[in-house]
């Protein structure tokens, strides 16, 4: 008797997922006695499922699938979080497993529909939520649990990755870059969940919850995105040896764990340096393991469907097996967070600033008065006019906080900031 | 009840191991409900067991494991194929699980001992057999499942890539780079099994036989070393935006699969190019899925040990769950070998020849006998007195067996060539 499927969701990924069925529905019995039906199809969009050729499993209420008893496993691919968590829900309700690819769901409301899988016995899987076909969820609750992980760091936004690799390589300006990732069809109209670092920051809590075993939700991660980096900055960066790119970090430390999203500068050695474009990858460190890293495509119709199948078979292969879920939430401890204006460490500061006589003195005085040691500070791009200069900074260690104050006291000086700073931190 | 463990072979890895369970037992059963034991451990050294605190749990004799009915998982740890494969083998018929690092065991007895399992629906792990801390195997058998894989392609010797990294970087000669390797505890006294490519050939038997569905083993493989290799190879190769790997490459072709193991020219943007030192990394193309890439530290204690107890953690909650063995074998299907005669690729064969009048032409012709059109031919490295120089000929994609007759044909020419010529394919 075949796993019975209902997909919600016929885009870009369930588009990809009817495909892989199609294709590969004999292999999966064959090679893993895997038997897997696809039972129905919903989306608001009935020409999606024609064009795939499943018009005959249409639906465009998600209630027909919840309530078909038939049904032993909800594909959710429609992404948010208000009818895709009435979906995760009311299907874990209902007694089905649920495969999602939503990471805002699980880095909003992990912790309600992990517990909600785990009470009702059911499987919840969603490794196509962080890094599309790259597999990192599954190492992380299998392979890898031998370790205490240190550290989870990754390029997981392949929209701003690539928009940098363009202004790195090629030097063109954030708004070029912005139009032909649009253009290209890796940015949405509307960039702000990627530019900001906000898909980053879903995709870290997700990983962070369960390499340190405590629950991270999006609200704890502290994100900045890449809108005031220049060309100026990358070519600064490959001047010191150092790429920059729009990170997501989760560190364990003494004190708790600090998550974040921003621009950092990266040692050009560094295994994530040579990542570049859409492609995505996450580097992590555990005691016994060492360094590791998983690279991939990040998004994608294939990429992504190769994720949710992964879940779907894993889960079908369960199912057949009579078994309850393996692995459910392993949020177990509640670790601190650091705040971010705790965290210590180096810092490249960018400043368009008046050419005239004295910036350079009163800006010093403001680093000394907050304790921020400079390195190293550097007079970059004079414009044509010669009204305005960069004066490019980069400290030593330093504590947020005071390179926090150091900004803000700048900005205020008299006729001397510009244009708004570009800080990056540095990562070594 | 915890599940009780017993470790044969207390070396690196075994040692490893033993530390992992003592520093995160707890850890395991907190995050995880996973209570594991360490009940024996055996080998023919007790000074090992006595420096990991271990010695009342110190046998020599391995009978005393797999004849004690509470112990439920066997790790092998000793490696080699004779009495690795009797604890492994006596160790199932015994009704135990087991858990092996061991590659050459796997790669050629990987059907009978998989069939063992299978038929006394007892686990056989292996994932540290192949990239020490890599997650690969299990992401082979699990999140990737969902693909046709195309191709597995792998730096899976760290030795290798150690000596080729410090000849590209430093210009060490390989003699030299091996004598390093050898004094940094990288390279065994005899090397044979890593410089000869056999190390290799073993790990992409068991990755091409996971990835393709179809038994590969170790004698299936076509393996060259890197012997022949010079600092002059790879000043040229890098010269034509190439480095040069020793590559474990399996294909999936429409005429079979080929799997072999030789050094290999790859364009330095390739996501295995920046893969240096003694770090592994396994690139898999999938249909859906696209190019990934799994990188990390392919030996030493904390590594191997991190795959090894990662396997043994996921039998125990197996074990814990009272569930049976949910992948065994997946080896379906008889895919036939392409032989190598028949490979279609670009080749870079550089000849060391006497510097005299009429050679070129010579060698000219035994490639057009051939018809093996040259791309092009370059005169390097010529020596101090002047009686020798190197030319390298790089090939437009021509068949194996022809550019094997060139050669042969070419080392016969009289007073010509002065010594093993070098030859690397090129995978574009």
């Amino acid at each position: 008797m075949a796993i019975q499927i209902g997909l919600v969701g016929t885009g870009t990924v369930g588009g990809g997922c009817i495909e892989i069925i199609k294709q590969h529905k004999e292999s999966f019995l064959r090679h893993f006695g895997i038997d897997i039906e696809l039972k129905w199809v919903c989306s608001l969009n009935p020409d999606e499922a024609k064009a795939h050729g499943v018009s005959d499993l249409f639906t465009q209420d998600y209630h027909d699938i919840i309530n078909d008893p038939a049904v032993d496993i909800v594909i959710e691919l429609i992404g948010g979080v208000s009818i895709a968590r009435n979906i995760v829900v009311e299907a874990l309700q209902a007694g089905k497993n649920v495969v999602t690819a939503n990471k805002a769901l699980m880095a909003t409301y992990g912790k309600e529909v992990m517990e909600l899988a785990d009470s009702m016995k059911k499987e919840l899987f969603f490794e196509a939520s962080v890094g599309g076909g790259i597999p990192i969820i599954s190492p992380l609750k299998h392979s890898l649990i031998a370790n205490e992980i240190s550290t989870v760091m990754g390029i997981v936004n392949g929209t701003t990755n690539y928009m940098l690799t363009r202004m790195s390589e090629d030097g063109l300006d954030y708004d070029t870059a912005l139009r032909e990732a649009q253009d290209k069809g890796f940015a949405e109209a509307n960039p702000t969940a990627d530019v900001d670092g906000l898909d980053a920051a879903a995709k870290i809590a997700i990983l962070a919850s369960i390499a340190f075993n405590s629950r991270v939700t999006i609200d704890d991660v502290h994100a900045e995105g890449i809108r005031n980096i220049t060309p100026l900055d990358l070519e600064a960066a490959r001047d010191m040896g150092y790429c920059v790119k729009l990170l997501a970090l989760a560190h364990r430390r003494e004190d708790g764990v600090d998550v974040r999203v921003h621009p950092t500068m990266l040692p050009l050695a560094h295994p994530l340096a040579s990542v570049n474009g859409v492609f995505n990858a996450i580097y992590v460190v555990g005691d016994a393991v060492g360094e590791t890293m998983f690279f991939g495509e990040g998004a994608g119709s294939g990429p992504a469907a190769s994720a949710v199948m992964g879940d779907v078979l894993e889960c079908a292969r369960h199912l057949q097996a009579g078994i309850a879920p393996l692995v459910g939430c392993t949020c177990t401890d509640e670790v601190p967070f650091v705040p971010m204006e705790k965290l210590d460490t180096k810092y490249y500061i960018r400043f368009a600033v008046s050419d005239r006589a004295g910036v350079l003195a009163s800006m010093a005085n403001v680093f000394a008065k907050y304790d921020v040691s400079v390195h190293s500070v550097v007079q970059r791009g004079r414009q044509g006019d010669g009204s305005k200069v960069d004066l490019v900074y980069v400290t030593h260690t330093a504590r947020e906080a005071s390179v926090r104050a150091v900004l803000e006291d700048i900005v205020k000086l008299e006729d001397t900031v510009l244009a708004e700073p570009s800080l990056i931190r540095v990562e070594d």
